[in-house]
C-alpha cells in the first residue's frame, strides 16, 4: 500500500477513494460491465494529474482514466487498478466569442459547456442523449459523435488544442488556437479517440460555432429510405448545407417507443414504414427574421421543400414544430433511444457506419441472413441517417454466447461487403477487440501496437482497451 | 551498386534514374534547395512502392517520397540518397458522384482532379497557386493549405481514406470512405502532414463537395484591418457561412504588383492601405437563380453588405467581379505572391499563423521592432486572413546568415507572444527544424520521436526532416 500512501501524500486523503466510496465508480451505467478498482484518484489540476502518472509509472501500476463514465463500450473498466477521474477538474477556463473559442478543463460536463456558450450566442455543437453527464474528456478521448455531426464533424472536428499528461507524468502542451498550424507530427488528433490508452486529456481548446437563431425541425413519414435520402439532399442543396441533423427510425423503433411511453404523443397516427427527424439551424438575418405574416424563413423554406414532396407522392405525411415545446417533443422521441434499446434483454447491440447509399441494403441483407443463425431473433435500428451510422440491435432468443458471437459476425461480414465500419462513434473498449482483431486491417494493428508501445512501454495508461 | 540493380530489375531500367536523368528531381523550384540524388525511383503502382521500400529497408538506405515538387520548406531535399517519384501513380481511380468521394494516386495533379469533379458538378475545394503541379500526394503529405481552408478546412478535414506504405514496405490500407469511424487510433492524420517521414502516401479517399453554382467576388478598399473583419463577420453572418476565400493583400503588396506587372490593371485608383480579395460560394437556388432583374442573389447579398459598409464609411471603395473574366484578374493579383515575393533576393520568408483578432497585432509589433535589427529591411505581407495566416517576408539588407537568422528568431518572438504558429500551412522540411527545436513544447518533439523511431526504426523515410 506504499503507493496507496504516496497518492494520499499528493492528492490529500479525501480524493483517493478506496473500499465502499470507490464502488459508484465501478460499474458501466448501462449495466453490462462492473468491476472493483483498486482505488479511484481525484486529482484537482494538470499537476496533481502529472504527480499521479510519475508514482503509478515508478511502480509499474496500471492507471484507467474516467470523467463522465457514459461510455458504451467497457472503455473504463479497472479491476483491481487505479481509476483517475476528472471530475474536479471542471473549470471552463475562458470563453472567448471574438476568437469562437473555449479553453476548458476535462471534467466539463458537455450540457454545462452548452450552457456557458449559450449565454454569448454561441454553441459547442456536439449534441447526444448522455450530454447531461458525459465530460469533454471522456468525449474527446472517444471522439464522440451524436446528431450534428451531419454539419459540424465529430469531436476531433471541434477541437484545436489539447493537454495531455503521459504515462510517465510529462504534461504535453499542444494547446493552439489556431485553424493552421503545420508544427510537426498531427499528435493532436492521435491522442482524441485514444481511449486513454496513449495520455491523460486533462485541457482542450474547442471551437464554437454561431448559435442557431432559428431551428426548423419537421417529422416526416416516408415510404421507404431512398425517399429519405431525396429529402436529406434536397433540403441541403435548399439551405446551402444547413441540416444540422438528420435522424431515422423505422418503424419498430416506433412501436417500441410507443411500448415503453404508452403516454407519449404518437409522431403520426399510423406510423409510417420511415420516420425521420430532421432539423435545420439558421443564423443568417434573411433566415431568421420573420415575414409580414409572421413565418420565419428557414421554416418556410423546410415547409416548401416538404410540401413539394408530399405532393409528388415521395413522402406521406410531414408535421413541423411550431413551438419548442414541439421541437423538444420531437427530439424526445429520439433521445428515448437508448432507454428503448436497453429496456430489452439480452441483447447484441452493434454501432455501425456504411456509405450513406447503402443502409437500405444493410437492413435488407441483415434482416435476410439473421432467421439462419436465430429465426426468433427481433431487431431494432435508430441512425443518424445522415451519416451513414446506424445503431442496430439484435434481441437474440437467448443469451448463449457463441450465439451473440455469430450474430456480431454476420452484422459485421455485411459491413465488410458494404465498406463500412464496425465501430462508428462508440469506440472500441474492450467491446470490440475481438473485433477489431478480425476486421481491422493487420497492418494497421501492428501501427497501432508500435505507437502504443512507444508512448507507453510500461503498458500502464488503460491497458487491454482499444488495441487488441 | 547492387541495390539500384535491385531496382532496376524491380521497375525496369527507365524507371530508375541516375545522374543526367535525375537531375530535374533535384532542385526545389523556388531555388533555394538543390541537391544531387542517387537515383529516382519512378515506380508504377502501389505494389512497386512496397518492392522498393522493401529492398531499401533491407539496404538500410534513405528514401525521399516526391510528386509535384511545389514545397516552400526543402521537404524533398535528398543529396546522395534515394527518391522515389510518385508521378507515374496518377490515376483516378473513382469519382463516386453520389456518395460525394475521390479515390485517387498520390500522383494526381491537383488542377486534373479539379476538371474531373467539375465535369460533375462537384469540386475538390483545395485551392492555391501551385496547383497545376503540386500532387495529391504532396497535399497530403504536407497538409495543405490555401485560399479555402476558410469553409472547407485544409487537406486533413478533406481526407476520408489513405493507402500508405510503411518504411519496411508493408502497406496498411486504412481506405475508409466513411464520416464516422471510430476504430482504433486515428492512423490517417498522423500520416497526414507527417512529410513522408513515416510511410509513402500511395493512395487516398477525397471528400467532394458540390460545385458553388455562383460566386460572388469583390475587391474591397479598406482604412485598415479591423474594418475587414468587420466586413468578413457581416459576411458570415448574412450568407450563413459561405464565404469561401479572403485574402489580405496590404498597400506594400499592390505597390510590389505594381512593379512587377505594370500592365495589369489597378484594384483601384489609388492604393488603398487594405486590399481584400473576397469570395462567397452559393449552390442554393435562392441563392444562384437570378431575379428578374438578372442580378444573382448571392451577388445581390455581397453587394447589399458593402454598399451598408461604403455607407458607413467603414470602407473606402469595392468592385464586385461582373464577369468570369473580372473574377479571374482579381484572383491573378492574388495568385502573384509566389511570383512577387521571390523576385527580390536575399529574403527571409515566414509562413505563420497567429488568432485572427491578433493580425493587426502582430504586424505592428514586428515593424516596432525590425529597424532595430536591419534599418534598411523591406517587408512584404500577403495573407489568408480568414484563417489568421501570413505569409510574411523581410528583405534584409545583406545575406549574411545570423542577420536572417535573427529576424527569423524575432517574428517567432513575436508569434510566440500572441500565441500563434511558426509554421502555418508550409510545413517544416529542412527550413524551420531549428525553429521546431527553439520553439516547439519539447514533450511533444519527444513524442514525435518516439513515434518515429517506432514506425521507422532504421531512419530510413524522409531522414533529416520535419522531426529535429
Amino acid at each position: 500500500m506504499e503507493l496507496i500512501e504516496a497518492l494520499r501524500a499528493t492528492l490529500g486523503r479525501d480524493h483517493v477513494l478506496t473500499g465502499a466510496d470507490a464502488k459508484r465508480y465501478g460499474r458501466e451505467w448501462t449495466g453490462l460491465y462492473s468491476w472493483t478498482p483498486r482505488a479511484v484518484l481525484r486529482p484537482a489540476d494538470t499537476a496533481e494529474v502529472s504527480a499521479c502518472m510519475r508514482l503509478a509509472h515508478e511502480a509499474g501500476v496500471a492507471v484507467v482514466p474516467v470523467s463522465g463514465n457514459t461510455g458504451l463500450a467497457g472503455g473504463t473498466t479497472a479491476e483491481g487498478v487505479l481509476m483517475l477521474s476528472l471530475e474536479r477538474m471542471n473549470s471552463i477556463r475562458e470563453i472567448r466569442p471574438a476568437a469562437r473559442i473555449a479553453i476548458v478543463e476535462a471534467g466539463v460536463v458537455l450540457s454545462k459547456l452548452h450552457e456557458a456558450v449559450d449565454a454569448r450566442n454561441l454553441a459547442f455543437p456536439l449534441f447526444f442523449g448522455a450530454r447531461g453527464s458525459a465530460m469533454i474528456g471522456g468525449n474527446l478521448s472517444t471522439n464522440a459523435g451524436g446528431s450534428n455531426v451531419l454539419r459540424y464533424g465529430n469531436t476531433r472536428a471541434l477541437c484545436l488544442g489539447l493537454e495531455v499528461v503521459l504515462a510517465d507524468g510529462r504534461v504535453m502542451d499542444l494547446m493552439s488556437e489556431l485553424h493552421k498550424d503545420n508544427s510537426g507530427l498531427d499528435l493532436k488528433d492521435l491522442f482524441i479517440g485514444a481511449e486513454g490508452t496513449l495520455g491523460i486529456i486533462t485541457a482542450a481548446v474547442l471551437k464554437l460555432v454561431p448559435k442557431p437563431r432559428a431551428h426548423a425541425t419537421a417529422m416526416v413519414a416516408a415510404p421507404a429510405l431512398p425517399a429519405a435520402l431525396d429529402l436529406l439532399n434536397r433540403l441541403q442543396e435548399a439551405t446551402g448545407g444547413a441540416v444540422e441533423a438528420f435522424e431515422f427510425m423505422p418503424r419498430v423503433y416506433m412501436q417500441r417507443l410507443a411500448a415503453v411511453h404508452p403516454d407519449w404523443r404518437p409522431a403520426f397516427e399510423e406510423i409510417p414504414e420511415v420516420s425521420i427527424l430532421i432539423e435545420v439551424g439558421a443564423t443568417a438575418p434573411r433566415d431568421v427574421t420573420p415575414g409580414p405574416d409572421g413565418t420565419v424563413p428557414v421554416v418556410a423554406l423546410l415547409q416548401d421543400t416538404l410540401a413539394e414532396m408530399l405532393e409528388q407522392g415521395l413522402i406521406t405525411d410531414a408535421v413541423v414544430a411550431a413551438s419548442e415545446a414541439q421541437r423538444q417533443e420531437m427530439w424526445a422521441r429520439r433521445e428515448a433511444a437508448a432507454e428503448i434499446t436497453l429496456s430489452r434483454h439480452p441483447l447484441v447491440n452493434c454501432d455501425i457506419a456504411v456509405p450513406l447509399d447503402q443502409v437500405a441494403t444493410f437492413l435488407e441483407r441483415i434482416h435476410a441472413r439473421l432467421p439462419a443463425i436465430d429465426p426468433g431473433a427481433e431487431t431494432l435500428t435508430v441512425s443518424h441517417l445522415g451519416d451513414g451510422n446506424l445503431h442496430f440491435t439484435v434481441y437474440p432468443t437467448s443469451a448463449d454466447a457463441p450465439l451473440a458471437d455469430k450474430i456480431t459476425e454476420t452484422v459485421e461480414d455485411v459491413v465488410a461487403e458494404l465498406r463500412g465500419s464496425f465501430s462508428a462513434e462508440h469506440g472500441i473498449g474492450v467491446s470490440k477487440l475481438a473485433t477489431m482483431s478480425r476486421r481491422k486491417d493487420p497492418v494497421a494493428l501492428d501501427v497501432m501496437r508500435a505507437v502504443k508501445a512507444a508512448l507507453d512501454p510500461k503498458n500502464i495508461l488503460n491497458p487491454g482497451k482499444l488495441i487488441p
